[in-house]
């Protein structure tokens, strides 16, 4: 092994060490709440200045730590909408909302910390545009749901569209976050397993997409 | 007016002063970011120990906030109940989950803070359990609520019924505290008034207690 190459090797494994402590204390404690000097430190790392050294910015950190998952969720997500090419039933898009991320959250094991990294990131006011825009050009595939859903409900108002696509976030973040929590500290979770909580949220999403829209005061 | 009663009112509004404070800062910023030198600095307090002085710990100070607006949401919730007596049907009980907290946000005004509040003192792990606590201790409606959610849907499993309350929570939550933020942002929102927010999360929450159950894997 040249020396070149275990230069690369280390570092490589500083950046990882790195990108662990910072989603866990994310996850743990919210992303204000935790300075770059904490992080050095829980990854083992003496030097203070390691995260700016290997990632810049706290913030080019929290996209760091999104982007290892996103890649791989997305990944999932565009083989599963291979698989139901232009369907107009509902109930397999939103399994391609939710599908994709239970999936990458069981195949990470217990503890992990994904889901309360994502509410806490998306739940903090400065960092929810930015994560937003990262998301998007991360996901091509968000386009392609848009697309199907418009396709299962064409009459649905744009607004009311807008509002079930939030509803929909929001539930997939908050009840994975709650579930990985339940799990890591050894609690009761309302279901057996990561495919099944997936049943339950699919349920829920499906239901709200469909549900009459009451107009007026 | 006696010196006493000066000395009150004084008191009285430095404790408001610093309750503003705390509500606003721990809203935008997390309760874990905000140190208590912040909320006295930003309540006009020269004295760094106000907040101790005047509420003991953090935690008694989140508990105070929370709680002058608990009490004003709890009568809103019993009268409404009042009113709805034993109904069966589930839109009368899910309206009073919604309505209590969205006529609340509107009565005070743009901007608001409670909603943010309530967002990062639920998605705080360390706060979560005492707040639950103290939130359930503070509204003895929501057992009655839950009474008639068993009426109006008596087949539903206790596991998939805990899951949908949690469900219906984090949407109220979340969904207030983004519609609340906009206001406060000057930003579009999805619906005109605080009213027509409520019809939109009343119709999916019903929707999502409706929801067929998928079981099995």
């Amino acid at each position: 092994m040249t020396g070149r190459t275990r230069r690369d090797e280390q570092v490589s494994a500083t950046r990882e060490a790195l990108l662990d402590a910072a989603e866990r204390l994310f996850a743990e404690y919210g992303v204000h709440a935790v300075a770059n000097r904490q992080i050095s430190l829980a990854a083992g790392q003496g030097n203070n200045a390691a995260v700016s050294y290997h990632f810049g910015t706290k913030m080019d950190l929290v996209r760091a730590v999104a982007r290892r998952h996103a890649e791989r969720i997305e990944v999932g997500r565009l083989r599963m909408m291979a698989e139901i090419g232009d369907s107009a039933d509902l109930r397999d898009w939103m399994a391609c909302a939710v599908r994709p991320v239970t999936e990458h959250l069981e195949a990470l094991g217990t503890p992990s910390w994904y889901a309360r990294f994502i509410a806490q990131v998306t739940s903090d006011p400065a960092l929810r545009a930015d994560m937003t825009e990262a998301f998007a050009a991360a996901s091509p595939s968000m386009e392609k749901l848009q697309d199907g859903l418009n396709r299962c409900l064409p009459d649905l108002p744009p607004e009311v569209h807008a509002e079930r696509a939030a509803m929909t976030r929001h539930l997939i973040t908050q009840m994975t976050a709650e579930r990985e929590r339940a799990l890591a500290d050894n609690k009761q979770t309302a279901r057996a397993s990561w495919r099944e909580a997936a049943n339950g949220l699919i349920d829920a999403v499906v239901a709200l997409w469909r549900a009459p829209v009451t107009r007026g005061d």
